[in-house]
């Protein structure tokens, strides 16, 4: 059996684009996880399958480059494969494309499997049979992985209440939802201007209906930084968006 | 030439449901109105082709019904057609089906063409010439149409500043938004057991970037009723929500 990595195509849907006609970062993050979870799926260890046994993915750390941000109506593939796993992580890599072939961008994720009972992480030796049919090693990472992010200073802060449209499936405040509180903090001159960028997340805390989450934000030269609180002392997500010329 | 209604078939992924694992509301309607934008776009008649005349499709009324919410990875069918245009306003509808076929909603839009630049509706009877060969009066429409919204008595109200994630292409703040914002005064008991239920939205005014939305809250027996107020004073969005037995 030879496998090779799997590519979906995607078209930037207008409600996907920000005012510039371009699909917003939080789309092209949107569209590369659910290609993540689609792809899973498809083998035979997505959510649903977990689910049964109580278990499910949950993204520890994120990273994306792109050159540019695609028009409205661009129809652009995401071709996605595992790279490797360890006891608690497994590395599930993309590379985004134009229509033209050329590649303009690529993505990391990491992914612990959770144990929904008992809200603790699984070995990931235990994981479905075939898991490591589809592990690439070969293919390896198209971009740097997600870098470990510093303390914040913040020089500016938001808080917001989670309501359910921040839920996600999981019970969780929906990865995306984090990166919009934060991306909703900056000037909106920088979005306009927004291109060439990579953006590193960590999802480091759970956070729930009903708790209260404190946006950080602190700009340093190019890069933006940002960390979430929960409840006002546990770091929940911290973020770094690096606006590159 | 024969003209029949076009159907797009759409897969609910897991970042589009809820806790219970079931489609958001939000989610179909979403998926109703992008169906909307892509059968224009093919049809020569979507934004793409109306911004080059600074023309833009603007969503004045909405109603769908369903009888219930697709589970996560069901695929659903949606199929489109115009019934209809007066002067001011166009309507396009649509039904809901499942894989075996059957008919599980439906919705029907209206919409009105905006001048941009003179930020004015446009006479219809200007639009693009092949827009009458897509006019399907014969098909007619699948609900309701979308019903006048009456005054609300709030019990509730909450305060919110538009901000970058709220806007859409258009620049102003994105329809789903204010759904979302309207369905997370509801207690989450409500939102668990959704089932069959019936949307009539109705969009009076746009609300833009920084501006301050009030969102009034009031519930008579199995109807949420919902008005949000740009800037306190003009009402922007009036929505209604059934929830059947």
């Amino acid at each position: 059996m030879s496998i090779t990595p799997t590519t979906y195509t995607i078209i930037i849907e207008q409600q996907n684009t920000d005012f510039t006609f371009r699909a917003s970062i939080s789309t092209l993050i949107s569209n590369v996880l659910n290609v993540a979870g689609l792809d899973a799926e498809a083998k035979g260890f997505g959510v649903s399958a977990l689910n049964e046994d109580n278990q499910t993915w949950v993204l520890s750390r994120f990273a994306i480059e792109v050159d540019y941000l695609p028009k409205v109506f661009e129809k652009i593939k995401i071709t996605t494969w595992i790279s490797d796993y360890h006891r608690l992580i497994t590395t599930r890599n993309f590379t985004l494309s134009n229509e033209k072939g050329e590649i303009f961008g690529g993505a990391v994720s990491q992914w612990c499997m959770l144990d929904t009972n008992a809200r603790r992480a699984i070995d990931l030796s235990k994981l479905h049979e075939n898991y490591n049919d589809y592990v690439l090693g070969e293919y390896g990472y198209p971009i740097d992985k997600p870098r470990r992010i510093l303390a914040v200073e913040p020089s500016q802060t938001i808080v917001h209440r989670a309501v359910y449209s921040d839920i996600d499936f999981n019970k969780h405040v929906n990865a995306l939802r984090y990166f919009d509180l934060m991306l909703d903090m900056l000037p909106i001159e920088m979005l306009a201007k927004a291109n060439s960028l990579r953006v590193d997340l960590q999802y480091i805390h759970e956070c729930y209906l009903a708790d209260t989450l404190s946006v950080n934000y602190q700009q340093q030269d190019n890069v933006s930084m940002f960390e979430i609180k929960r409840n006002e002392d546990i770091s929940a997500v911290k973020c770094m968006i690096e606006w590159r010329p």
